[in-house]
């Protein structure tokens, strides 16, 4: 099916578009009262994930609601870690947490990618039904976690200021760390494969651990994956958000992907001149929009004439804040689509 | 008192030093049994920094135990607000966390910065009795939190992951965020200076939160207080760390600070060409303290190489991790002290 809008796909790919796009990372969540409504309605975070025809209405939400140039799949990237061996749990407000965790050889022989695709039978699912309602209004964002960051879970068994038991096993076993993020990055591919044959128009990794590593570890130890992952996929954009890996601009400027993501804290002159092949997705402080409607208006507008007009796909610098008002992030949104260069 | 070893003076004055020296942040703490028995003996965190003969005690261990070649006061960044109206619990194994928080006018009002010496009394007295048993081997370093980070832990009243609600106070209330990084800034003035007065040979500020922060909020909120702290400072070396600050390196290169600590994240090349006058700390990623012995003696060496052989004090990136081998960090140390350039 055609899509009526396509301004994003066509920014990703380097062609020229009539008006910035924009969508949102953590568009569909806490921030919409009928996102909560649907959760409420499933019982749970999990419920909610592995319920098709809930998830794909709450994908479309912001489509409807806010008015984006693009629906991204609700999901998590933890399904991954699931599909392949390691389930895990959601609780509320403690996020999520693995009873068991990856610390030796026949912890990763245990692992499999030979059921990804029957395990995440209700993402696909979810996609098809989304594709269906979307009807071609705007593209369908599909994702994953990189594998650096979804290694981080499988190692630690949740959350961590630093990661520290991860980057212990980068230091005293790097054989055993890329094993482990191989098999990822096969199960991440082959689940990638699978949500663009379905439809999604463009996928996008999240890296959100990126940010812990240096330079020379982040291009050891996950950059290469990344690069695997990019190169598997030929027909449809990838968009790479590696959050806080300003230290591997330049080698990510020479990924096969088509977008680079990046976070408030790295300035949009730093990644045109790193990067100078790339479309660019960011990068607004969350916390602005904690701020009145002229500021908003006037760091949205600054934003803009930073990037500048081409080649670049707005969004916030990370996921939008649970406790946001949605019309502050909706005047985010129309700022954007109403800007004149 | 004339130091016997005033190395790490000397490289923040930029003077020339036979050898690169070397401290290590946290390394009065859990990585040493000798302080684990101290501060058992103490009975609790809170207990240990307010008796001053333990706490003197724990700050010079590692002198004696891993041969650095300074100490810092055992102490904890969160006592300024504590000294100026806003007292916390330490709780085991939750980190810090206040009944009250800062949220309005009267709230930043009801703060005062009078009777920051009497309060903070106990810290002097450690500093006192550091002073005399260290008897000269080795420089003393003073610290304080910088005030935007201190800032955070007032507003938010705990830690977290995104700080967004002391974001959120930049963005609604400049005017209230600013009056609350005045005072904080004054008190720590007077503590600062009192430190050093007792005789801290150098005074470090960590500003711990910097990189939740962009280059314009950081330029706008953190720098301009740093800046008056280090300008009120003339007798010793002040050393800036702003840990994850890697966007405002340029401005802080014209801090009126003698030294500036980086993190694992920057390299040392990127911080010696935006800030050509500085001398550098830093800034091994402490994760390589889990490695063998000779990967540590690599990346040790690789860093030192990095960083050249003079206007260099050697450190971690970040504080060493209380899981670590204390036998690792010993290597750390004796690698760098032996290195011929």
């Amino acid at each position: 099916m055609k899509l009526q809008n396509d301004l994003i796909v066509r920014a990703a790919r380097g062609e020229e578009t009539e008006r910035v796009p924009v969508w949102v990372m953590r568009q569909a969540g806490r921030i919409l009262s009928e996102y909560r409504a649907t959760r409420a309605q499933a019982g749970s975070f999990k419920n909610l994930l592995k319920n098709p025809a809930l998830a794909a209405e709450v994908t479309i939400q912001p489509v409807d609601i806010l008015g984006v140039d693009a629906a991204i799949l609700f999901s998590d990237i933890l399904v991954i870690p699931e599909a392949i061996g390691l389930p895990y749990k959601m609780d509320e407000g403690k996020g999520p947490s693995f009873d068991k965790v990856i610390e030796n050889e026949s912890d990763v022989d245990a692992l499999s990618t030979e059921n990804v695709l029957t395990e995440l039978s209700y993402v696909f699912e979810t996609i098809q039904i989304i594709k269906k309602n979307l009807a071609g209004r705007v593209p369908l964002i599909g994702f994953a976690g990189a594998p650096w960051t979804i290694f981080c879970y499988m190692v630690e068994g949740r959350g961590s200021k630093t990661f520290s038991k991860s980057r212990a096993m980068l230091m005293q076993n790097p054989v055993l760390a890329h094993r482990l993020l191989s098999k990822i990055t096969d199960a991440t591919i082959i689940y990638l494969k699978k949500q663009i044959e379905l439809g999604c128009d463009l996928v996008q990794l999240f890296d959100s651990w990126a940010g812990i590593l240096n330079k020379e570890t982040y291009n050891t130890f996950a950059l290469p994956y990344i690069n695997q992952i990019c190169e598997s996929i030929s027909t449809v954009p990838v968009t790479v958000f590696a959050k806080g890996a300003f230290f591997s601009l330049e080698e990510m400027g020479k990924l096969p992907c088509a977008t680079l993501g990046i976070d408030w804290h790295t300035e949009p002159s730093m990644a045109r001149a790193l990067a100078p092949g790339k479309t660019l997705q960011g990068n607004l402080d969350p916390a602005v929009l904690y701020g009145s409607d002229e500021l908003i208006r006037r760091e949205t507008i600054k934003m803009l004439e930073k990037f500048g007009p081409q080649r670049y796909i707005a969004n916030l610098g990370h996921g939008v804040y649970p406790d946001v008002d949605h019309k502050k992030l909706k005047l985010f949104i129309q700022t954007i689509q109403a800007h004149q260069f």
